[in-house]
């Protein structure tokens, strides 16, 4: 039976992890048991129950249907819940009253035509986008209205029935509300903060990941794209996350309204805490994400740069997207602290310079970027390149690259001819399918291109260019952080983040 | 009061544009509508309520929240609701039971206890991930247990309360899914068709849209970026439609997953219909969008290659862009109308030999792309490539060029002086916050810089390459077209779609 057993134990180890891993959920859970049961004791109870009747089993119902995860998200299904009911019981008993004075034959051709135009009605209107997030209360008002009118009519005194439900509604929301703000409370605020910061981390983590593996990458592998547009990329677990970033603006946006209906709390001490600049952060942050998607694809694309090639521009690469990736990090610090220091403008700046430092790199060996790309990088790979770069801020590249071109010439010497043919593999994989069919589709256009070497050769120069592509997007994403600092500056001054002595010089 | 009128007629029109826009928005209304007063007849009548008394008042309660949009989402939604019911019954009989056998005293104890415990569990289990989608069957659960444990102490007969509750519930259910299937059923299956090829075609249109503004524009406007990273781009109608289809993800999930609970009906006439292939093709397609966001990032980037430049390459990226944009439409098409023609090869092939025109260009000329760029590009603009452009199915294209040929000398010996002045003014407009601190942060690293002239010469020779990364995005665009056609071969092997003869040579 120990065979058996293994699929529910790792289950078991399973839901331990995802308990442990954020303990709120097991205090959800308990909040949840624990507010049903007191409602539950107002029936088990002898006294209450005489007082308010079978209707208080309504306030059970109220609970199951209203507690939900955050206070805001409680508070907003609570106010639809609330406000819903009121507005039936309203047209409800005006319903009736008409039905009463139409008269006893009338009276149920009337209820039912009613009943008809406000499921038509609350129905219509919830699809309407702006009404959208009070679906919920639209669905409330339906049966509710539904509810007061038939047992109205069957059971008489529509008011005392409609007031009865309403005792037990109020009542069963209190408790799920007071249960939820009072023990241990999930503040959807709090939430998206972690959120936005998390986010900020996983785009930072994904643009450095990104990097190294394009400079380190030497072409092994890879070669299936196919398998892979789908794929999760286990050797990349940043890259995952980066691309989960970009479905986080619902979520988001879900946080910001629930958070919009809580109370000053915590560290979010004043009112109208401007939630929805998180989301406006987070939307600026996705834009720069779709370029780190973008550099992904890069990195995974069929047509690569030589690795010498990439290899040259090395150092400057580097420090780029390090100045970046600390730039987001100490961004995402300051939200996370909720502090405002004046060091971005110095960061900003550095960033700015080495990404300058980067332009001006490929402009001087720009020639290595057009044709005859293998020789050219060949003559000036990094033992080269060294003397040529600015090294003053660079002391901590400067030993990586020195071991890089101790190692780079033995690398080349050893298995040039092999890297030289992967590399033309690799070329030849692109286009996959139509290599062997000659591209006569056109009418047998150009007579140049029969013979496979001019292709190759534009291949090579387009290969070459793919550096550049890598570059300008790195260059474009740094453009946007400038976007990115504006917002979180914005942030920072509406949500009044304290001023951090410690930034200033 | 002509005037306190206009907003609640515009709001009028409003509503009236929303219902026309889609009819089926109508039908719903009025189906829940119907469903509804169906279930109150049920009461209103005196011979059914004399069968079944006042519980049949859940069936309306059942109705108003089983009610969804689709067929599907409501299936799902019912069998969430009978399936957490029926559990929920019988947890609560057994709890009952043990009740009962421990004694007058202990009852309530246990009842209470396990009231609790069952709040806790359902609370929890409803979190983990894989049990996400079943959030309301565990919300059901709850508060029918509740419900019936409670009324079974207090009223005693907890089978018969429990059996009556069901079969109103069964009612109310079996209205709501009749309705919904048998008066003008909205099939979740038809809108993720729809949805799909929607997606397509606006994925296509954008990009048309973006390489036509590319290509026309001369750098007049969108200096500020600043203000457009969260803008909607009003002149571009299509970009808004694809950042839209960026985050269709959830919406295509939830609409398979309703699809799934559909019998085969209309045009999806075979059981088990793939439907999550429709949502890989989705992430397929959304991974070409990103390049065309990708793509629209250099469009509206600081850096841009000058214009003469940018027309030089005009004839190989619009034709390499028109014929990406017609596979794309081919495959929408083919989806839409669920055929499988052979065509797609034929295109992909145009395509990809297009493409090919496109690098060879580029090679050739790759000596524009690096410095002194302003002058070379003089030299070498249309009326000097003409003559060397492959111009045997570019017919379509000779005359927007010889007129785009006539018009240029014209435009640049008029306008040249200009057009470089905002060249240039575009070009320090980056790095836009630094330029005037004299980036001197690292230390005042390098002395070349100091004076403005070779940073502008760096920037000149990067906004050149700039459209290196212009082709090199359309190219890794069009490499994605590749996976995208197997993605759709594959759904259409799947979903059996009809050979067309039509498309056969």
């Amino acid at each position: 039976g120990g065979r058996s057993l293994q699929p529910s134990r790792k289950w078991i180890r399973d839901v331990w992890e995802f308990a442990r891993e954020d303990t709120d959920r097991v205090k959800f859970a308990f909040k949840v048991g624990l507010a049903v049961l007191l409602t539950a004791l107002l029936i088990l109870f002898r006294a209450p129950y005489e007082v308010f009747g079978t209707n208080i089993i309504w306030s059970i119902i109220t609970v199951a249907i209203m507690f939900e995860y955050t206070v805001g998200a409680t508070f907003n299904r609570g106010f639809n819940r609330a406000l819903g009911s009121i507005v039936a019981g309203i047209f409800a008993i005006v319903a009736i009253q008409i039905g009463l004075s139409s008269g006893h034959i009338a009276e149920p051709y009337v209820i039912g035509l009613s009943i008809f135009l406000v499921g038509a009605a609350t129905s219509f209107m919830k699809l309407l986008p702006s009404l959208v997030p009070y679906e919920y209360g639209f669905r409330v008002a339906l049966f509710t209205y539904c509810l007061i009118v038939v047992s109205g009519y069957r059971m008489g005194n529509p008011i005392r029935t409609s007031m009865d439900r309403l005792y037990s509604i109020a009542i069963g929301g209190l408790i799920a509300v007071l249960v939820n703000v009072l023990i241990f409370p999930i503040w959807a605020g709090e939430q998206l903060h972690k959120e936005l910061v998390a986010c900020f981390s996983s785009v930072a983590d994904s643009l450095e990941e990104c990097v190294r593996k394009y400079l380190r990458d030497d072409g092994s592998g890879d070669a299936e794209f196919s398998k892979k547009v789908l794929d999760d990329f286990p050797d990349e677990p940043a890259f995952k996350k980066c691309r989960a970033t970009l479905n986080t603006s619902a979520k988001l946006e879900s946080l910001a309204v629930s958070a919009n209906w809580e109370p000053p709390h915590g560290r979010f001490r004043h009112f109208f805490y401007p939630w929805s600049e998180y989301v406006k952060v987070g939307a600026v942050l996705r834009h720069c994400a779709y370029e780190v998607m973008a550099l992904h694809g890069c990195l995974h694309s069929e047509i690569q740069a030589p690795y010498n090639l990439r290899c040259t521009f090395q150092p400057e690469i580097l420090d780029a997207t390090n100045q970046a990736a600390e730039l987001i990090r100490s961004l995402a610090k300051d939200i996370s602290n909720m502090s405002r220091r004046s060091l971005h403008t110095n960061l900003l700046k550095r960033v700015h310079s080495s990404t300058e430092r980067l332009q001006r790199s490929i402009d001087v060996h720009s020639y290595l970027l057009t044709s005859s790309t293998h020789d050219t990088a060949e003559r000036f790979c990094p033992p080269a390149r060294l003397s040529n770069a600015p090294s003053l801020n660079l002391k901590d590249f400067s030993d990586k690259l020195t071991e890089a071109a101790a190692a780079a010439p033995v690398l080349r010497s050893e298995s040039y001819h092999e890297s030289m043919k992967r590399q033309q593999r690799r070329l030849h994989s692109w286009p996959s399918r139509e290599v062997d069919d000659g591209f006569d589709v056109d009418g047998g256009g150009g007579g140049a291109e029969a013979d496979g070497t001019p292709r190759m050769k534009a291949l090579e120069s387009t290969a070459a260019l793919s550096l550049a592509t890598f570059t300008s997007l790195l260059i474009e994403f740094v453009a946007r952080l400038d976007h990115l600092v504006d917002a979180v500056d914005v942030l920072a001054k509406l949500a009044k983040f304290k001023e951090d002595q410690q930034g200033l010089k």
